[in-house]
Order: structure tokens, then sequence, then C-alpha cells
């Protein structure tokens, strides 16, 4: 299974791909998508042909998008929000299912604790992608995604092997 | 001209098509996408076939999309930046430049002051718009910006006009 891992962002958007056989993961490519200056509307086309450039040359089977961080800064949200509505609608576009992890979940399945720093977060995900180089703590970010994706799919599926299995 | 206005929205979002020939305003079509249920990828994919379809159906030369307004409820921001993004996408992927205007300048230019409630902006779209049929609120607030965006652009034109007379 080929998983996608968006970390959504109106300046900076971060993404990796991963492959994932039975508990090996393997890293496959991460970059930074960069939506650059000029008018909005120009900077999120330039997001969405990225996202879909990303998605035809490496075919993920499955995405998942981090659920953004709500602050009090109202326009900093709406910058966000513009910005994970194309993260969300490339993929669905594909026929993938986009899966949502808030931050701590990803960190917590990631690292083990739900308050870990950007370096803690980049460390553990060279810990389980040996050999990878990552573009930027963006990429980190949405490596550690694809990665949460993963471990959740897994043991999804394994709870409905084993209901299989028992005949539930 | 052929304006495209739109008003986003996640679960129901606006628009409004109107034509412009000199200071004659007509209207051609109005309606509300709704995003309907199930999982927020798949209703910000719904979204952008809607849009996508009514941008095929009338062709618009230009179009304009309301500024959202940001208030302290993080989570409705964030869900309705999800939809403005997918309202900025559509016509930048057809070539169109988008306007943005904030509400008041909506009201502002279609009812003469800056905090008109939805049912004067809906009476003032009649009046300019004669034989309209409204499809609910709003609808009523994308051909205003829609409205907006005419005059702005005829001000525009105008002003480039009147200078290249005076050889400026």
């Amino acid at each position: 299974m080929r998983v996608l891992g968006i970390d959504p962002g109106l300046r900076n958007l971060g993404w990796g791909v991963i492959d994932v056989e039975g508990s090996r993961l393997s890293h496959v490519a991460n970059g930074i998508c960069h939506s650059g200056t000029g008018e909005l509307a120009d900077r999120l086309r330039r997001l969405y042909d990225d996202l879909h450039a990303i998605l035809i040359r490496f075919g993920p089977d499955t995405a998942a998008v981090e659920q953004t961080f709500v602050n009090k800064d109202g326009a900093a949200t709406l910058k966000l929000g513009q910005a994970r509505g194309i993260a969300l609608l490339v993929p669905a576009q594909a026929g993938l299912r986009v899966g949502e992890y808030a931050p701590n979940t990803v960190k917590k399945t990631v690292v083990g604790v739900g308050h870990a720093d950007k370096a803690q977060i980049a460390h553990m995900v060279k810990m389980q992608l040996p050999g990878v180089v990552i573009e930027g703590p963006d990429a980190a970010d949405a490596l550690a995604i694809a990665i949460c994706h993963a471990h959740h799919a897994r043991s999804a599926a394994a709870i409905s092997a084993a209901k299989k299995e028992v005949g539930a």
C-alpha cells in the first residue's frame, strides 16, 4: 500500500509518500510545494497543480491530511483552511479515501507522546524510514502523517481480519 | 462581460451569473451548491464539481468571491476557508481573474451602506436585476458580489480609458 501524507499550508505545503508492506515501511519521496506570491486564487491553483502532479507521479492508494490546528488568529486559520481545502480535494478527485488526523494523534503514533517538538518528529521519521533525506520540517510532518495513517489503516485491517476469523 | 459571483460556504455555496453591457446589468442564473453530508474531502469534491459545471455552462469572463468574515469561532472559519479555497480555485483554473471583496464593500456598492441586512441586499439585487428569481439568501449574496465586481471593473475600465484619452 502506498500512502500520501499532506501537511497543509498556504505558503509551504509538505508532502510525503511511503510504501507499506505488512509492518515494513519504506520511504518513496517527500517535498514541499510552494505557492509563491501573487493573487490568492493563483497561489491555490499552483498548490493544486503541484499536488496533482505528485498524485500522478507516485500513484498513492490512500492519503491523509493533518487536521489543522485552529488558533485565535482568524486570518491565519482562514489561509490554512483554504490550502487545506486543496489538500483534501486533490486526492478525493483521484478517488482516494482521505484520512484526517489531529496533530496530537500523529505525534502519539509516531513519537509516542502527544506533545513532541519538530526535531523529535523528524528524528522518529528518520528512524522509521531508514535512509530518508527530509526536505524540511513541513515534509517531515507530512511523512509523519503518512506513517500515522499506515498504522491506523493496518490496525483497522487487522481488526477486520480478526473479526472475519471469529465469524463476527 | 459575464460575471460570476460566489458566496463561499461549506454547506451552502451561493453563486450568481450576470451580464454587463455598459451600465446595463442583466440576470443570467443563480443557485446554491450543496456539499451534502459525508467526509469533508468528498464534500469539497462535490462543491468543486458543481462549480466547475457552472463555469462550463455559463462561461463567465471574470469572477469574484466574497472575502470571508473571520470570526472568533476557529472551527467555523476553517470550514469556510476550505470551501473558499475551492471557490477561488475553480475560476482560476479556467484562466479567470478572481476579484475579492469584503462584505462591507459589497454592501456599500449594492445597497449604499456597509451594514445592510440580508433582506435589503436581496431587495437591491432584485431592483438591479429586473425579473430575477433568487434561489435563496446565499444566491442573493452571490449576485450582490457579481454586481459589486461589475461596478468595480467598469470603474477601472473608465479610469483606464480616460488615462488613454489624455495620453497618461
